[in-house]
């Protein structure tokens, strides 16, 4: 967010040389709005005014910009002053930073860290994206379990400005395999001489390295945690995954999934949408739609292989549209439920039978209501249009009830199986949902209208 | 979650009276985790186990079972039972639970309740579904500004049993106006002599009661914050919103956002798909259902109307399909991106013309890209249905893909405008995204190319 509210104020402060108030400005509110009125500056400016506020709370404000504005500002800051700042910032916002910039810049900057950041940087870095093990932060704070309530209080306060939180802490062995958690909630509750392995919980809930980001992000959730603690192959305890994390994580994901929805590819940030460039989303988005429009040729070839049929009885056009419509809803909606019921874990790939029926009651009644409306329109509104060659009225109506209803039938249970057919295949569910499943049920139910028109009309 | 791995262990339990076993049990594990155990177990022995451990424990396993078991376990408690487990369990899980029990039984059940917990109850029951005050806890620790930050310390760890979190504390004035906040990090980093005046931050973020939860969780999540404090029309603070409610929140925003992209209606809690009747699903989905099928009847007439065209260029209709379709698909593209860019805030009805100047850009791409796709099908595929009736093949093919290219590029404008038209006039921009906006641009689309062919063979 850039919001210039505040610009002519700080260009003002940074005119006059006022660098107690840029300090004062930079210091009273939190770092994300500071970032955010700081943002309403043109990069140079930006850079001055962080020139003059203390390395931790520079790092901090830094990492709040939007990643472009970051890139802006690392494009014009001398090798030695990012390095330092990167230095500064948290181990997992570094990382996204170093992941974004461009890798000749990258690998010279690296000799400019720290032996120990660098090194934490090369390990968060090897985690595949949207893993746990590559949101996770290395900052978290850790206890033995002989200390005293009273001692662990005393270490956690003289760790706090480097740790992302202090109100967990983890009680690891000597091979850093992880034991058991204590809260600071607990720590404060307890008697000052009470050992930390007597107030320590032993039934931790992680998650491992290797873990989806959304499956941690639901631990999180669903366990209203502060902080879920990552494992490594051996149990070494090697992050944590914040509360905040898990919202950045549901927010991307909700993002990700209403695009796949809508058959739009490209990984990319929260909130991007007016800075990617009309070429970009061109690109992001033209793959599948010309992969439909090549799948939207098969619809055509139906139609026209059935011409003699339109030809014969005209009325069967106009609810060509409507039967295509209605297929593609019924069955979008019926994929949309399973997709984000599999999303949260409701149900799996084991209950693809018991998802079948749910779904053949539903479209059942959908069905049967949707043949009713049609039967009705042709009888009462037809005009002249549906006998034309001998076929009367009331037979013409109850072949396109019956082929919208069969269509509606099979339509949701189409809708229905594609994402657990994915699921099972491990591809994500909801990229077959919304176009993708439209078109495939366009094909399906012009063949289901035409023969059953031909069949029950004898043509 | 029900999980019935442990409940012949549980039952064995229970048959050999094993109170200890039992307890420890339940005492051992994170209450989510025993919760879901237990829910493996029918209600009278869940019940059975409940009654053995200590009230506040109770009360918080109680908090953790999903819905329906919260609701057959309230029908077989006895009303005195009922009422205790409500008055321990925290305000706004309480709530949440009254909403949802028969209006009679809860009349019933509110004089079991102590009076200062019936007011809360009645108090935060008072906002309306989907705002901050409805999703916000009342069990916040206040501090005086003038204690001491070792006597802050102690007041909290006295009051820590009844609060949902001590980690953040605010600062309020004799009118209860909501002043600062102050962290247990900043009371425990400071010298213990040092007054909360000093510590405290007054540039506190919060929400008002009548803000949209999402708004209120979208600070939690950019501000990264463990708890929010919601304020009234006085300013005073009333209540707090948690880190785990955000995430509540956002999930369930994100299946509300998914199902009203696929115009399914209907509120509910996330996780009931297989719980929901076939019926109650019935009754949400036919309603859109119906009114799209109504709304492809008019594509149906503008079929009808152009049939003579139809029957004089077939290949026309096999060009039909497919440009419905990709109507459909590229204003949905437009139209997901839009409603998601205005969830997150990045841009308001304020942008509506940046967006449409660069929904245009892309949807030219989009549209020429096509449109060489049709023309290259109609000229090298076509065989001899084009020019049936002396019309040569390269005009069909022209026209066929001027029409394409026309419908996608109004097809993308209506799909990003429908969304910021809806945001202005203050509905869900969702709604109108999917098979909504499929439908309109099936008419709008039918009629661009039937007018675009007419108009450029001469017909």
């Amino acid at each position: 967010m850039r919001n210039p509210l505040l610009a002519p104020e700080l260009r003002q402060y940074l005119a006059q040389g006022d660098i107690q108030a840029l300090q004062q400005f930079c210091t009273a509110g939190h770092p994300g709005v500071v970032a955010e009125f700081l943002a309403g500056l043109n990069p140079p400016e930006i850079l001055q005014v962080l020139s003059h506020i203390e390395p931790g709370l520079r790092a901090e404000i830094f990492s709040k910009f939007d990643v472009d504005i970051q890139l802006e500002l690392a494009d014009i800051l001398t090798r030695r002053e990012l390095a330092s700042i990167i230095t500064d910032m948290s181990p997992d916002d570094r990382v996204d930073l170093l992941k974004k910039i461009p890798e000749d810049q990258r690998e010279a900057l690296l000799p400019g860290i720290a032996q120990a950041e660098r090194e934490d940087i090369r390990r968060l870095s090897s985690y595949p994206e949207g893993t746990a093990g590559a949101v996770m932060t290395s900052d978290y704070a850790t206890l033995p379990a002989d200390l005293t309530a009273a001692e662990a209080i005393d270490k956690l306060r003289r760790e706090a400005p480097d740790k992302e939180t202090i109100y967990y802490a983890y009680v690891v062995d000597a091979d850093r395999k992880l034991i058991a958690f204590v809260s600071l909630k607990d720590l404060i509750l307890a008697r000052p001489n009470r050992r930390v392995a007597d107030i320590m919980s032993r039934d931790v809930i992680f998650a491992r390295v290797t873990d989806d980001q959304e499956t941690a992000a639901g631990k999180i959730q669903k366990y209203d945690l502060l902080a879920l603690p990552v494992i490594n192959g051996h149990d070494a305890l090697v992050g944590i995954i914040t509360h905040d994390d898990a919202l950045d994580i549901f927010s991307q994901e909700h993002t990700e999934d209403m695009e796949k929805l809508m058959a739009i590819a490209g990984a990319h940030e929260a909130g991007v949408y007016l800075r990617t460039s009309a070429w970009a989303h061109f690109k992001n988005r033209s793959g599948w739609i010309f992969v439909l429009a090549l799948l939207g040729l098969v619809s055509g070839y139906i139609v026209q292989s059935f011409e003699g049929l339109l030809m014969q009885i005209a009325l069967l056009a106009t609810f060509m549209p409507m039967l295509a419509d209605t297929g593609g809803n019924t069955g979008s909606q019926a994929a949309t439920l399973v997709v984000r019921a599999l999303a949260v874990n409701e149900i799996t790939t084991k209950d693809t039978l018991t998802v079948l029926i749910k779904e053949g009651k539903v479209a059942l009644l959908l069905g049967i209501m949707l043949a009713v409306f049609a039967f009705g329109r042709v009888i009462l509104f037809a005009g002249g249009t549906g006998n034309s060659i001998g076929h009367p009225l009331f037979e013409v109506g109850l072949a396109i009830a019956a082929a919208l209803g069969l269509q509606v039938i099979t339509a949701t249970l189409i809708g229905a199986l594609l994402p657990m057919v994915a699921a099972r295949l491990k591809f994500d569910p909801a990229v077959v949902a919304s176009p993708a499943l439209t078109t495939i049920v366009d094909i399906t139910g012009l063949l289901i209208f035409f023969v059953t028109a031909k069949l029950m009309l004898g043509i």
